[in-house]
């Protein structure tokens, strides 16, 4: 006789792991995240503010890439979660989007308790530091659908904002000076790249100028620092989220450009990690496709009115953020909408 | 030189896959669903109706399963999008919960762009099903990652219901009729058990019992029908949505019955679809694992006040679905919670 458990599936693996996950998952709650029947739900008349008119949602959802590989061949698992809720609440707050509430799926070939509950504890993490409620979550077991150990991750988001709020860039004007918010690595993105430089298996072995630790420093989390700020200097015009495309022309920060103008960056005006120099050096890399292709150690930058500049640097410096300012924007000459100079 | 396309991951490929999902999602779209800067979103005063008192939100994550590797072994793509908006919204649907704004995840070892259109086309025409706009996306491009041809997909889906009007079986009594909507096969469940006895390389090559069209037939969708059941008759007590664990007592029928009652199903009163036959005798498998894996042909299942019964038996009719009653409440007699007599 053939039983699901035969077939590489177990209900009690399930069900074990979505009971750690909702333990863990309460230290993220808020005071509008109230149980309903044993359900977490946002009651929405708590998390709207009052002098709202209009409140209009927005729903982000990513994964961490191929840095989960990384992450399932080092056994070094706790810290994916952050990714994962970096990509998603930042990509909210980026356009002064305020998170709401987050969910994540987890798919493994075999649910491996003790793993799972790390990934568990990393999205808390991340949670916590977007200062956001997760309050949803699915756990899939999966045999023979990845590839060795590897996991899936996925996150998703709603965000709220009122209507009329949204800063996409349109105000962006020539002259306006470009303030940076810091990456210590690759976040997670471009990590296909750096794995054909430094294939995994030489990572753990300790035979790559590259650590396991290195690799998978989490992204950082910039969400509710730069609401703040955007509450605080009305003429921060958005926030571009150094993701996939990196600084290139198919990278976000272009998308903050409306058309006639460019972003102009000085690269003496900050320090790239040096994993990206590694990544560089050894795996004989243009600058262009490094430029195209991670952030270089730039999270999140947005352009700002001159005259707000400093105080916006000074905002983020007083929170522990060691913003800078790395360029400004100009009329556009050529074809490119980012300039490296 | 290395570039990102030779490690296996282009953007150019990402993009038009993103615009391609963007012009097939607006076909979704309801009227509370805006652009605003380009973006979707969902202008919540429109989404409230005005009587509501005091709207809460709850989400749902979920994926489509191993089905998902028929799919990519048949190369027949465009119905695992309905399973996904199915696991989702008939999984709020089920507690009486308005499913308000979908959004997927797709990833895969490369972007195949025909391959991934026709998988968003899928996921278009499970929310016009389930009469819910797509409002965000993510494709993946995951060189590596996944065994072979594998594609994941992840749905997320928000859903706003009035405070007090859950639907949780809580009103569960002893002497109710559970009333089932059918379902044609496994919907999105079991299918590791499945793959165990029907091999997809041999389904693939026609040497099996069973065709990958029946395999792949979608997971029926009753979001707006069990929602306008609700509004009308007010003693359904909530839906039992059958996914994991099937019938059993970890399924979802059980956690509809309070403490000390119990659900007595009429073996007798459906009909089980023939692939669940076919795996049963082919895989020699017992009814107990049969019952606890999959939905046996009941895709949902409500209890109800004796005296509504035929009243919502025949509502469901009237739209073109043969519900059916296939058993009752009772008093929990032994240890089990569902009794399959």
């Amino acid at each position: 006789m053939t039983t699901y458990e035969d077939a590489g599936v177990s209900l009690a693996r399930g069900d074990a792991a979505s009971e750690d996950a909702l333990r863990q998952m309460k230290a993220t709650f808020k005071e509008y995240v109230v149980l309903d029947l044993g359900l977490p739900v946002v009651d929405l008349f708590a998390a709207i503010p009052k002098h709202w008119r209009r409140p209009m949602l927005r729903h982000a959802v990513d994964g961490v890439g191929t840095k989960l590989i990384y992450a399932a061949n080092c056994r070094l698992v706790n810290t994916v979660g952050e990714d994962l809720v970096a990509m998603c609440t930042d990509d909210l707050a980026r356009y002064n989007i305020r998170p709401l509430a987050f969910s994540a799926y987890r798919g493994a070939n075999f649910i491996d308790e003790r793993t799972l509950s790390l990934v568990v504890w990393g999205i808390v993490s991340g949670c916590k530091k977007a200062e956001i409620p997760y309050t949803a979550g699915e756990t899939a077991e999966m045999p023979g659908f990845y590839v060795g150990s590897h996991f899936e991750l996925v996150g998703f988001c709603d965000g709220i904002y009122e209507h009329g709020t949204l800063r996409y860039g349109q105000d962006t004007k020539a002259g306006d000076i470009l303030i940076a918010l810091p990456s210590l690595g690759p976040g997670s993105n471009g990590f296909s790249l750096i794995r054909s430089v430094f294939p995994p298996e030489e990572v753990v072995a300790g035979k790559s100028p590259v650590t396991c630790e290195e690799v998978l420093r989490p992204t950082s989390i910039y969400t509710r620092q730069v609401l703040k700020a955007n509450e605080r200097y009305k003429t921060i015009r958005g926030w571009a989220h150094i993701t996939g495309g990196g600084l290139g022309e198919k990278g976000k920060l272009a998308k903050l450009l409306p058309r006639g103008l460019c972003a102009s960056l000085d690269r003496e005006s900050w320090k790239v990690p040096s994993i990206f120099l590694k990544v560089q050096q050894v795996g004989n890399i243009s600058d262009e496709v490094m430029f195209s292709t991670f952030n270089m150690g730039l999270m999140m930058i947005a352009p700002v009115q001159n005259r707000q500049a400093n105080n916006v640097v000074q905002f983020f410096e007083s929170l522990g953020i060691p913003a800078a300012i790395v360029g400004r924007v100009e009329k556009q000459q050529g074809l490119s909408k980012v300039l490296i100079v």
